[in-house]
């Protein structure tokens, strides 16, 4: 089969490789639809995973191809979504509640670190029975495959922020992860909602999905921006999905968190030795602003409550699929489109 | 000054008082605009607190008239949100975070019960700085009233079943306080919501605010509707907003939520004993089942937050408004009809 | 291979099994040490879960005698302890975090319920690398034994009680479970300790373990006097170890904890219907008086950390083994002395 | 009245003041005993906070001398423990449930920030009722004073850990508030703690207040030391009482904590401009490792909670006070003797 794989550090293309085939618990799955993802792309140019070769890809929706002996749940020709986190179940971290962490820090997220990923006509999937979720028919694709990694990124977002009824909320960064961010604090019933961005495309699509200010850096400090609209106050959780360059996300988000309030970190920071916290902004140690930072959840339960507030009508991720590629083939051009970010894009999908 | 009172058990009538004055941290407001609510009327009818007397009404708008000495945030003139709590807050038990129960359980619910309420011309509110909400230009009287009592009362049946994202909830009884809860079981990320409720005004209002599902009564027992919808599974949490009677709607809601769920009661429970509590589908003591009730939260910053849900366009209220007087003297017949409850009555309001 | 059966309702004797085979992920344990526990009893006596004829007893220590071909943590030789509880761990249960209700409601609780006990030469342990627990030499038998549910039973109920430093609790029933509800609460910081009991060796426990003040309930109403003992305020939580019948002890728990407390239930409540929520004493519904009843936690990582817990010297049990028998054999004399309780009865344990 | 104080930055001694003087909420002093601090010394000799001229010191037990007209649960004559955190109850902050920032962050600690601290014959108490705390006879002056700062601190640190029954806990820093920290952990009943500091005379307090292991950074990195204790896995919480030089004990608690696990840090971080969060062992932002720290929690109801683990004998901080002076005037002798540090101190106390 075909795969669109890493080649070294720098390049990317098609390989060839083996069908995969399930153990007992496994199933194959054969891909439906992708999304291309940056991380990836940090993967391939930044390298700091090294020289892996594997096929790229971590967002996909698709159908049961083949199921393991010991597969109950699942059979051929089920539509499903997989998350880009699919953990070994039985470990002690997932005792301990952190199926992310299953295996070492981060160890569930398999995909293009530790086997090949999604970008391929068929794709390995571990403990098919808790780790695939049943995809109800009434979901279109492009909105699906955005639950592999976008919409639960988002919310955990929210998740770890905690943020009461009524809470004011500033979202750093609205590429796909912070607008879903944006619309999982207006669906947690936040209040003021500030995001913080600059390109139209963003920011329409984070008006619609219930940002109520937009700031903008170029205009002047970030954190006296938000003192401004929240009289002095600060917000009572801010969520990173951007900034990374120099953990400036991080810090701006702990000096603009008022005391007793959350800084809840879901961005992937990939350079530099240390990240800093402003030491007086933090209460000197001792100001109540709890940092937070962690990997998406998932397993089968997890997704499917997420996919239920698709289901529901709750909420619609489908505004963040701005490119929409018919043919496996496109998975090349799709990938150097999300590199170019043209000034329409948010994110492009590949349906196959 | 003119007030609308129980006479005495079973009777009401306008009577006549003193206009009140504040001591030094205290504040008069005048009345802008009332809601009806139905406590008042067990208060009245059923007699549980004996022949009190005092001015009826607990939910309320208005302009402060009047400030004490020591009040430094609030002046005449300045338009503001009364909540229906009122507490204390130099007690123990708010330093324990408990400010419902300021001064005892339930202390903190003082309208009606240990002072007069708010159908009058003027009322008198402790603690002004801490007790008042500054009320927005933008939000309409009969919205704003909703947040006296039934907006808090019903998110805070939500605050208590603590839905996660996606999460299956049932909400037992579509007055207006099961009418907020289902909004604010949407608001706060719920999936599925099932709401319970016959009455077609209610019913309607329930699907306007998010409602999946309409469950009846009549048409079978309830947890085996829920179970039915829920794959046999049970809901994950349960809010009580009506059954008090023999507390049935708090018995069928631990019926019918899952091991590891909440039920989450915000009804008043005026007659009986006891409670029941179903042992075996409570895991015979096992079941991890937990049956939370509480008093809804005030005070100046939960009122505001609350408001800005309405400012910020997440909740509106209006609905419940089905019957908007104009002129102090209608609330005898708010009264009367809140008690005759015709078939398109939600809630009724009084603006004066 | 010999163990001791349910032969029918009301009759136990020895019976002869063939010795169980494990599985691919599964361990069969060689029994070095038992406890009695008075829940079998009801099984047996009261019959309400059927005339199920299987082998009793699910508190053990042991030896791995073999394992199956995937389980990678343990091998024939290592000397293990092995919950009461059992949980299989690919379900969506645990993903949702209630790895006790695996499976259904209680579905984590399998011996003596749905296969053969631990009163036996061997047993079978389903998924040994998940629910087995290395057990440190330095931890005597007697001592590892009240491991497997008496510590974590106990300690589940300080668990779900959440008592802050300093706080008041009060543990209704001092048997073996309710002793180390006790001890659990002290070495969670609890202040002041109540203990509810009558038998002298029981207080004498009660004492070692930390109550600060016991309570008879033969001189007069319970909740009475708690209110005493705590300025008429009531204590912050209580954990209900005892008083079964009727569900008097939840009752008067429910009464004697303050608005903003919690009652926390691991007693075992095996007849009535219903069990009663005082309405007027849990604030007609309102007053935050959250009532928690669970089964014990856990699985290898739970019961590795009750373990350390002897193993650093936190806790020591080993005061509940009153009475120690030594050879299998001794588990019917044992059997009856725990029927009889004789006055200075708290827990009979039979080493091989 | 005579009091010690700061005169200019660098320089301390003896002043006359005039006897303070209560608002009608407050209460005047008669001190009875006082510990000396070295965050007061961080404030004369580094300045931070400019040339203040208040009169030191935080951490007094006294006698009510007077009280204003409002006060209605002390009077003259009762003995009494005060806060170093003393809030005003009456804020938004305070609705918020964060009382130690009450007027703003860290504006609950008011002694010799921006009033006289308590190293005089008297001194004035903000809102008596709320944050006096009623002092048992049976509890000797030179414990008692450790309540006002070291107990709290030290606790607050195991608050914010929240470590499960059995977790693994290191204290980084055995200072007075380390070590209370270490008698916290062992209250919270926590498994295997790790102390790391090097003073013999608080390596052996550490290791009577439960510290089952004891590090020296001396011997080689810490976090590698705690990896090797704890199989590689980590610790479950780290507490940060030390190392603030640079931000090295944090820095080395992110890296020691576990996935999933708490860093809760107490000490004062009184110089630079950031503290570092080691990115990669934050596992690149995304490695559930919470970042927590606060000022201690203070208010009557929580300092009488603190006060009755003394009371019921659950904590014994007498040890801490490894020098007694008695007689006012050797605050300065004490004063000296905690900036010199011999080898034998852990805390001086003056007792007057």
């Amino acid at each position: 089969m075909r795969g669109f794989a890493m080649r070294r550090i720098g390049e990317v293309g098609w390989v060839t490789r083996e069908k995969p085939r399930p153990g007992p618990y496994d199933a194959i799955i054969r891909t439906l639809a992708v999304g291309i993802c940056t991380s990836d792309q940090h993967t391939v140019y930044d390298g700091p995973l090294g020289e892996l070769r594997l096929i790229m890809g971590h967002e996909a929706v698709g159908e049961v191809a083949e199921v393991g002996s010991e597969v109950k749940d699942f059979q051929p020709g089920d539509r499903i979504l997989v998350g880009a986190v699919t953990p070994d179940w039985r470990t002690l971290e997932c005792q301990r509640g952190w199926h992310q962490h299953s295996g070492g820090m981060l160890g569930a997220f398999k995909f293009t670190t530790t086997k090949d990923g999604v970008f391929a006509e068929y794709f390995h999937v571990n403990d098919a029975d808790m780790n695939l979720a049943r995809l109800p028919e009434a979901i279109p694709l492009e909105s699906a495959v955005m639950v592999a990694d976008m919409v639960p990124t988002g919310l955990h977002g929210v998740e770890l922020a905690e943020p009461a009824f009524g809470a004011a909320v500033c979202v750093i960064g609205i590429g796909p992860v912070g607008l879903m961010a944006v619309a999982g604090a207006a669906l947690r019933g936040a209040g003021m909602i500030i995001a913080v961005g600059s390109r139209p495309v963003s920011v329409e699509a984070a008006k619609h999905y219930g940002a109520t200010h937009i700031l903008n850096y170029k205009e002047g400090d970030i954190a006296h921006q938000v003192a401004a609209l929240t009289g002095e106050q600060g917000v009572d959780a801010a969520i990173v999905a951007g900034g990374e360059k120099g953990g400036q996300g991080l810090f701006q988000a702990i000096r603009m968190t008022r005391p007793g309030g959350t800084i809840a970190n879901v961005a992937y920071f990939s350079t530099g030795d240390t990240l800093p916290i402003p030491r007086a902004d933090w209460g000197l140690g001792m100001g109540h602003k709890t940092i937070k930072g962690g990997l998406m959840p998932a397993g089968r339960h997890k997704l499917e409550t997420f996919l239920s507030l698709l289901e529901f009508g709750r909420l619609d991720p489908a505004r963040l699929a701005t490119h929409v590629f018919h043919g496996m083939e496109n998975i090349e051009e799709a990938w150097h489109l999300m590199r170019a970010k043209p000034a329409d894009l948010i994110k492009p999908v590949v349906i196959y």
